[in-house]
């Protein structure tokens, strides 16, 4: 059974990435031709893969979605099993304890991958799993990242911990800001919880530091994938600038 | 003509920030009772704002929306005007070049008042303006934070440069880092592009600063919120823990 993913960026990532069967391509006769849209076309003649003009009919099916009038048939995500993903070297992986909505997966994705991050946990339940808006919100950055599924985060955790890595989990009422952590000399994990009820209490318990955003006004409502950002971006900043004490004096 | 926000946090803030005058509050007779709705329940009673529980066939109009059940009937956002803005203290601003996606908007307003950003600059035209998607994506923080509607962004900037603010745009092929700036004593701008199209040239042309978000894969496309979030974090950081200059050795 295919998956469907919709959208100029979405499908040209698809193509580049090449590590998804592409069944079909389909093209609203309505579009305009544009270099996104000759590259689409360039990339599929070379991979073989046949495209098609279409009636704009064929894509009320998909009406609710932002398609661009193109979508292709595509093979699903390849889950990443987590002992394989341990096996080779990694410094750095998000954990999603919860996540619902579907753009803030795909932002998420997109930052993990523009962070350089080595991959990303969901759980097989109680997850918001990678559908067609993900894709589309991801813009393709779906295709340069490992997705690793897991039937239970505790487990994954503790594996991770036999295997070295540092757990930072993120709880509005930690003590530590998330810069008070030095992520230069560490394989470490990243939980983000859910937009409402935050990281589950049984995973702050195995985490190694909890932090937190300091907030600075009475407004404690950062999105999700907006405040991984802030976080991730530290610990790049951190890897490339090393890592100074915070002087709290300013 | 009244605006339309839905969902209960979104309605739960304009009622607490009290800032706009509330007509009518919509519930609909099919949702349960809840902590939240109660909570609206109080506020409207304290304020002598009218609540009416109608038939869901009330919401069909709506249907488009995550509303929850919930509608309020609410005056239009008050914009402000940049000279008064700017005869106030205030130390950090963040300017809107061609933002053309509600929810973007939404979590960069979001972003702005937990990193408590003085207020958000958007251009009249070429930009998405406040609507309903933007007020719930926003998440009630729209009735926290000043924003400011402008004919001319390159008037503005050079109005805030007159008035000895610093301007810092995005571009992402930049030479400087985010984290090279010090945000520690000055009064800043940041300027963020169209998701696509970036900074315009003409406000490239007037910026102190031009600065990226160094990408660590070959991948550039951070979404605009999740990039503004990173920098946006990273000026709170050394605010309250000093700057240090980056050593490159890592």
């Amino acid at each position: 059974m295919d998956d469907i993913i919709f959208g100029k960026n979405a499908v040209t990532e698809a193509l580049i990435a090449g590590n998804r069967e592409i069944n079909k391509i389909l093209i609203s006769k309505n579009i305009h031709s544009d270099a996104k849209l000759n590259k689409i076309k360039e990339l599929a003649k070379e991979n073989g893969i046949i495209f098609q003009f279409v009636a704009k009919e064929k894509f009320l099916p998909y009406a609710e979605f932002n398609h661009q009038g193109i979508i292709a048939q595509i093979s699903p995500v390849i889950y990443k099993d987590l002992d394989d993903f341990l096996e080779e070297e990694h410094n750095s992986v998000v954990i999603l304890d919860g996540i619902e909505d579907s753009h803030n997966l795909g932002a998420i994705i997109r930052t993990c991958v523009c962070a350089g991050v080595s991959g990303i946990i969901i759980p097989s339940r109680r997850n918001v799993q990678v559908n067609a808006i993900v894709e589309k919100t991801s813009a393709g950055a779906i295709n340069h990242i490992p997705i690793i599924k897991v039937n239970s985060l505790v487990n994954a955790v503790q594996k991770l911990k036999n295997s070295d890595w540092w757990v930072v989990a993120t709880d509005a009422s930690a003590k530590d800001n998330y810069y008070d952590i030095n992520y230069t000399d560490m394989k470490f994990a990243i939980i983000m919880g859910a937009e409402h009820a935050g990281v589950s209490k049984s995973l702050l318990k195995l985490s190694d530091f909890i932090v937190k955003i300091p907030m600075q006004n009475n407004f404690n409502s950062l999105n999700v994938s907006n405040a991984l950002s802030a976080i991730i971006f530290e610990s790049v900043r951190q890897r490339i600038c090393g890592r100074t004490e915070c002087n709290e004096s300013g």
